[in-house]
This record gives C-alpha cells, sequence and structure tokens, in this order.
C-alpha cells in the first residue's frame, strides 16, 4: 500500500479540494423518514445510521476524497453499532474514498498496538481497514510508537490530538510549559515522528488534529510542524470559517483538509437550506452544503491552486 | 441505581479485598487449547476471547468484585470482537460482578455524550452496560462534564487518566507547570469532579487512573486527592508490587482497587504456575494467581482491614 499522504494527495488532487466530510450521526438530527419509531430501538438505530451515512457517502464520493466516521455514535448503539459501522467504512472504500475512523484512541504498549493493529490497513489483518485513526497523545511518545510502527508498515495515517477545537480543551493544552503551551510540545513531539515517516512528498504519515477555531494557532503550528498533516475540525456548526483556516495549509494549498460533520450531513435543516430540501430531499441537501464548502474553501484558501494544477 | 462507589465498596467488602481483574485476552498468550487454527479468522478468535475471558470471570466471581475488560483486544478483532466483547460484559453481570470497561474514550461535546451514554448504565439506554468507564483528559472540562452527567443520572462511575504506568507517560504528565506536574492540574480537576459526586461515603462517581508504578506519586495524589477512587493498574506483570501500592488506600483500606491482567489471567504461562497448572488446566492457575493477590496485598496494604470488618 502506498503512503498514506501520496494517497491522500493523489485524491486531494483528482477533486480538487481538501474536504473531509464526517459522519456523525446523532439520532435527533437525523432526517425523519429514516429514524426508527422506537427509540430505544438499537439495532433499528444501527440500520438507520448505516441507511444515513451510506446515503452520505452516495451522494460525496464524486466530490470529495476523504470521509470521517466518528465511532462515539455508532459505538453508543453497542454492538449493532459497531457493525453498522464496519459496513459504513466499507461502503466508503468501495466507492474509492479514504476512511479515517476518528476514535481518539490510545493506551500503553501492547494495548495500544492492539489499536493500531486493528484499526489500520486492510481487513484482513486489520479488524477495521481504516485509512488513518485519531489518537490521544496524553499517554506519552512510547504509547504512539505502535501507531508510528503500523502505518510505516501499512501505508496508513494516524492524527494525533494537538490542539482541539472545543472552549474547553485548552485547560491543559494552554497550559505554559518553558515558555510555550503544552500543545506545542505535543506538537514537536508529532512533527519529529512525522520526519521519521515521510512520503514522497514532504508530510509524514503521522498528522495532527488542530482545530479550525483557533486560527492564530493553525498558522502558528504549521510554521513550526512542516511535516505534519493537518485534520482540521471544527469548520461550519462550531464556527470555523474558510479564513479561519486558510493558515492551515501549505503554498500549494497541502497539507491540511478540513472537516465539516453536521453543516454538511444536515444541512437539510440548516436556515438556508431547509426551504428548500428539508428532510425528505436531505441528500440534495448534503450536496449542495459540500458544494458551498469546496467553494468556500477555493476561493478564500490556498487550496484553490489544487484546482488550477489538476486535470 | 445506588451510587458507582457505594456499590463498589459493597462489593469490595462482601469479598474482603480491593482486587480487579483486567481482561486482556492477547492472542500470543491465550492457552494453546483456546486458540484458533486460522489466525487471521477474525470470528474464531473473537468466539475464543469470549469463551477464555468468560472461563476467567466464572473462577474469580466468588473471589473478586471487579473486572477491567480492555476493549482494545476485542476492538481489534472488527464487530465480531465488539460482539464478544459485549457477551463478556453481560456475563460478569450475571455473576454479580462490577464491569469497568477500559477504553480509554473522550471527545468534545456531544461526542463525549454518546460515549457516556453508550457505554455507562443498564441495556437499554446505554448499549453495553458498564458500570464504569475509563476516559482520557486531554480535551479539557467540558469533554468530561457529560461523563460527570451521565454517570450522576446512572448511578455509574469514570476513571479520569491522570498518571499512567507506562515509562513514557511521564513526557507529559510530569512536565512541570506552575511549580507542579500536568498530572497534579489533571488530578486538581478530578477531584473537583469527585467532590460533586459523592456517595453516601466519601467518594465520588469520578475517580483518576494512577499507576502502581510510582508509589511516590500515588501517595502524594492519595493526599490531596481524598474525594478521588483510584484505579490502580501496572500491579504484577508491569512491575508494580503490594507495597507499592500501600499508599493508595485511605485508612480504612477503602479508595483504591488494584488491577492485574496478564498476571492473573495468563498465569498459567507464569514460571511460579507452569509445570504446576500449564495451558489445559489455565482456570487453576487463574484461581491461584487471583488468591495469592489478593493475600499480597491484605498483607501489606490498609486492604488487610477489608476483610476484619465483614461478614
Amino acid at each position: 500500500m502506498d503512503h498514506f499522504t501520496d494517497r491522500l494527495i493523489a485524491g486531494i488532487r483528482r477533486c480538487g479540494n481538501p474536504v473531509l466530510v464526517g459522519l456523525d450521526p446523532r439520532p435527533g438530527d437525523l432526517p425523519g423518514p429514516l429514524r426508527p419509531q422506537d427509540s430505544g430501538d438499537l439495532p433499528a438505530w444501527a440500520q438507520a445510521y448505516q441507511q444515513f451515512c451510506c446515503g452520505v457517502i452516495d451522494v460525496i464520493a464524486p466530490l470529495v476524497a476523504v470521509i470521517k466516521p466518528q465511532a462515539a455514535f455508532f459505538e453508543q448503539l453497542g454492538p449493532a453499532g459497531m457493525a453498522a459501522l464496519a459496513r459504513v467504512m466499507d461502503h466508503g472504500r468501495q466507492k474509492g474514498l479514504l476512511v479515517i475512523l476518528d476514535g481518539k484512541r490510545n493506551d500503553i504498549g501492547s494495548t495500544a498496538t492492539a489499536y493500531a493493529q486493528g484499526y489500520l490497513g486492510t481487513i484482513p489483518p486489520s479488524g477495521w481497514g481504516a485509512d488513518a485513526l485519531t489518537v490521544s497523545p496524553y499517554l506519552g511518545e512510547d504509547s504512539l510508537e505502535p501507531f508510528v510502527q503500523t502505518a510505516q508498515a501499512r501505508g496508513a495515517g494516524v492524527f494525533v490530538l494537538v490542539k482541539t477545537s472545543n472552549p474547553g480543551g485548552k485547560r491543559f493544552q494552554d497550559l505554559q510549559v518553558e515558555g510555550r503551551p503544552l500543545y506545542a510540545h505535543v506538537g514537536q513531539l508529532v512533527e519529529s515522528l512525522a520526519v521519521r515517516t515521510l512520503g514522497r512528498n514532504d508530510y509524514g504519515a503521522i498528522g495532527a488534529v488542530v482545530g479550525a477555531t483557533y486560527p492564530a494557532q493553525l498558522g502558528e503550528l504549521r510554521a513550526v510542524l512542516p511535516h505534519c498533516w493537518f485534520l482540521v475540525p471544527g469548520y461550519g456548526a462550531q464556527g470555523g470559517a474558510a479564513a479561519d483556516v486558510a493558515g492551515a495549509f501549505d503554498a500549494r494549498g497541502l497539507g491540511a483538509i478540513v472537516n465539516s460533520s453536521r453543516g454538511i450531513i444536515f444541512a437539510h435543516d440548516r436556515p438556508e437550506y431547509r426551504q428548500t430540501y428539508g428532510p425528505r430531499r436531505w441528500q440534495e441537501a448534503v450536496e449542495a452544503a459540500t458544494r458551498a464548502m469546496i467553494g468556500e474553501l477555493q476561493a478564500a484558501t490556498p487550496a484553490g491552486r489544487l484546482s488550477e494544477g489538476s486535470g
């Protein structure tokens, strides 16, 4: 399998945009026609999540290169939800999308190895077949090492939480240590892992999660982590705009993928689309919102250069 | 449902010991007779994990109060592994054990809510029915809040990573911030959540993971986090001994549960048990190792006082 960032860049150049669509099937936001009648019937909800997420994938697969299923919402439903997650990931792969599983996993030593080997790579030996996984850094460098090894061996990617998009993230991440915030120390470790895992491009298989809601820090981290690909959450519903994420890209328009979840998958309920589409034409709303986000990023960030060089 | 620590204390007093048995079914360590022939047959491995873990539960249920399945090893096998995990958790509950799922989960806002509601409490509304869940702190206090709310509403517990047992944990956890290590800042937040969630005893529903491999820090944290129940990993195979964990307990022998995983469940392969039991009599080895650990903790820690007050 080719290096993760080489595959990522190929997909982004083919589509001409760095949009990452997050699959976060929240029960209360699912289009009405898809909701099961019995709110406590977990397998019925799992079936609904699968139908909904596969329906999103069908719409966006011609437009974008990457999806990011959020494990938590599937896990919430118990084993039936995990079976649905596997089928959604499989559907995404079959449609030619790269699949980043957002699980924010990690543990010590051999347990981290189980997460890495279980989630990353093709099935088998992986149980899930994700192209990349999000990972938490609190357990330190030995907890990240199994992910580095597995990513290298299988052409997979890893995105380590560095600066998250939520307001409370600053509680620990912004603590000052030797004149720099904690997230900069975490970023420094991630950069060292990226340098060890470079593809044919200048980016490593180990990247960083950096929120769109902190534009100044995005630009600052771009400068000091030149080999880290950034997964940028927080666009749209969480408040990040195209101008906020401009600093995440390099001069070629590479180096970042920008995630929107609710703003795309539940677009049927956004004020600007509600009247035109509504819950029955939710897939058309997904397409409209995806095209709108692509246009915003192409207009206001270096990602606009991606389409110039393609075709 | 009664408060988590009230239920925990009742179980610990009934058994007279604070031993927590970790269910970490590593493929290479499974007793030979249980291993599937085809190493790539993930559903067959899931079946083997279920058989093995339920066999461990049958042996230890009369001896200890709490088990801790490690999610990673089940997740490694894909959806079939998650179905096996659910059946193992169910078997543990049926045998009267408290079940702490070791998932080290967390995410922002509504995603953290999905983890909390999915894992904690009875089925339904929970998809899994765990009595408690381990949680990572890097995302800050707003990421912990949904766990606090759900734990309160459902009589469940949460253990937040504070000072982990692995060597590399110190990379970030020991960074000095305003004269104290980062883990002390995390501990301070966890203590504040414990104070908000007290049971009829002096302990809150929100506790802390503090490794047995750092005995000095265990005692130090016991003093400054008086309302946090400690989940202490690292006993046995990772090097922690009974004397190392003595500082985790209060004067009544309460306030901590001490986890051993490999040292108990794979005892058939330990030098002191290998000749007597071996892979075919692995359940007898599990029982011998459990009884030995109970004796060690009763002899060398305040947990010895638990059996005095019982009966």
